[in-house]
C-alpha cells in the first residue's frame, strides 16, 4: 500500500522526478539516466501500472487520491499530494489532469520476439517528434498493427509527450528498436515479411493494391525527408497513397506522417 | 511595391496586429474585431496571398526579404523589419520560421456556392481544436475533397495555429460556414447528398462498404463527443472505421480525429 506524503515547496528533493516537464534537454537526461518515465492522467497511469512497469513515485492534486485509490492500495511507493500551485511550480505548468506517476523503464524485447507471432508490422524510421511517434502507436494499436519496429534513432515512445498522445496505446503494442540501421531490415525479411515502403512519390503503387502476402511490414520515414534511399531500396515493393491531381498542382501535394500512416495501416489491415 | 520600415521596439504600435500570438483570447478578439488573420512562414504566406487575400503588412527578419523579394513587389503594404529578439519581444515566442503576413479575412462564400459543383465533401461539427482543422483541411485538400462545411460553432480555418498545421491548404479547398446548426444538413440533403456520420460505434457501417452515390458528403465530430445526436439522426448512414477486436478489448479502442478523418477520407475519395 502507498505512503502519502504531503508536499509544500516545489523545490522539494523528492520530487526531483516531475522537474520542468517542458525542458526535452533536461528530461532526456534525467529519464535516461534513470532509467524513468513519466504518466499523466489517471487511464494512462493504469495502464502503465497493468503493463507491469514497476512505480518510483506519485504526484497528484488530492482530489485524484479517491479516484485513483484501488491502484493506490497496490502499489508500494510514495504518492506526494500537493496543491495545483505547488504542481505547476514543480512541472513548469498546470498539471490539468491532475495525476503524475514516475515508472521504471523496462528491457526492451529483441527484435526476434517481437516479429515472432506477428504478421502485420509497422517499422519507423527516425521519426523525430515525440507527439507523431504517440500517434502512430495510437493508431496501430486501435486498427490491429501486431507489432512496431524502432530505428535506432527514432524517438522514444516512452518520453511523456509520446505516452499522453498515445493514450497509453504504448503500453499495448509490443515493440523493440532495431540495433543496426544498415542491416536489421534484413531479418525481418528473413522472418518471411514483405517491406513496404511508404513513399509520397506517385510512380509507387497505390497501398491498396500492393501485394502483402501472410506477413507484410510498412516502412514509415522521417517527418521531412521521409525514408532514407537505404531503407527504399532495401524494400520490396514502394507503395504510396494516391494524391488528388488538382492538389498536386496547387502545391497541396502531401500528407503529414501521422494522417499517411493512418490511411496505410487501414490498408494494412484490412486483408 | 511593398515600403520597408526598420522596427526596433516590441512595443511599436504599428505591430499591433502581430502581438502576444499565444494569447488565445486575446488573438481571437484582436482577428475578430480587424478581420484580419495572420499566415506564417515563406510557403504559407505565399499561398495566402495567391488566393486573394488583401495584405494588411509584413514584419520579418531581414533575412526573409530576399526569398519574398518577388512577393514584396507585388504587394502595396508596410514591410516591417525587425531583429529575431523583437521579434519574440512582439509575438511571445521564437518566430522560427521568420516571415509573418497579416491579411484581411474575405467574405466566406454562401454553402449553397461551395456545394454547386462538389461530388465529395467533409462536413465538421463543432471542432474544437484548430491544429485538429487545419490538420484536416490539408488532408481533405491532399486527397481531392472538394469542399469544406463547418458547422456554426466549429473552429476556425484562418486562425493562426490551423493556417500552419494545414500548410496553407487553407486557402486552397473551397469552404462555407452554416448559419443554422439544426436546419442546414437539410440544404445539402436536398442537394442530393448521401449524409454519412461517422461514428466510433462499431455496429455502424465500416466506411468502405458505405453506397454513396454521385454525391456524398462525410460528417465528422467534435473531438470529445463525436456528433450530436440530431446529425446521427439526420445522416442516411452511419458509418465506422474497423477496429481490432484485440484492442477493443485492451481499451485501445478510438482514433484520435485526425486519423479517422484521414482513413474516412481516403475511403470517401476512392469512389
Amino acid at each position: 500500500m502507498a505512503s502519502f506524503l504531503t508536499v509544500t515547496s516545489a523545490t522539494d528533493p523528492r520530487l526531483a522526478d516531475y522537474t520542468r516537464l517542458r525542458d526535452v534537454n533536461l528530461r532526456r537526461s534525467l529519464e535516461a539516466e534513470h532509467g524513468l518515465f513519466l504518466a499523466e492522467g489517471e487511464k494512462v497511469i493504469r495502464r502503465a501500472i497493468a503493463a507491469g512497469h514497476p512505480v518510483r513515485s506519485l504526484l497528484m492534486a488530492s482530489r485524484w487520491t479517491a479516484p485513483l485509490a484501488d491502484v493506490l492500495d497496490s502499489v508500494d511507493a510514495p504518492v506526494y499530494v500537493a496543491d495545483d500551485a505547488t504542481l505547476e511550480g514543480v512541472t513548469g505548468f498546470p498539471v490539468h489532469r491532475g495525476a503524475l506517476a514516475s515508472l521504471e523503464r523496462l528491457p526492451l524485447p529483441p527484435l526476434a520476439a517481437v516479429l515472432r507471432d506477428a504478421r502485420r508490422v509497422l517499422v519507423l524510421e527516425d521519426l523525430v517528434d515525440h507527439a507523431n511517434v504517440g500517434s502512430i502507436f495510437r493508431c496501430a494499436a486501435a486498427l490491429g498493427v501486431d507489432a512496431i519496429v524502432l530505428s535506432p534513432r527514432c524517438a522514444d515512445p516512452l518520453y511523456r509527450r509520446a505516452v499522453k498522445v498515445s493514450m497509453g496505446a504504448v503500453f499495448a503494442i509490443p515493440y523493440a528498436r532495431m540495433t543496426n540501421w544498415h542491416d536489421d531490415l534484413g531479418e525481418l525479411r528473413a522472418a518471411g515479411f514483405t517491406l513496404l515502403a511508404l513513399t509520397p512519390d506517385q510512380a509507387a503503387t497505390p497501398m491498396d493494391k500492393a501485394a502483402m502476402g501472410d506477413r507484410a511490414a510498412l516502412l514509415l520515414g522521417s517527418e521531412g525527408d521521409g525514408l532514407t534511399s537505404h531503407w527504399l531500396d532495401e524494400a520490396d515493393e514502394r507503395v504510396c497513397i494516391p494524391m488528388s491531381p488538382g492538389a498536386m498542382s496547387a502545391g497541396v501535394d502531401s500528407l503529414n506522417v501521422t494522417a499517411a500512416a493512418a490511411i496505410a495501416c487501414h490498408a494494412l489491415l484490412r486483408r
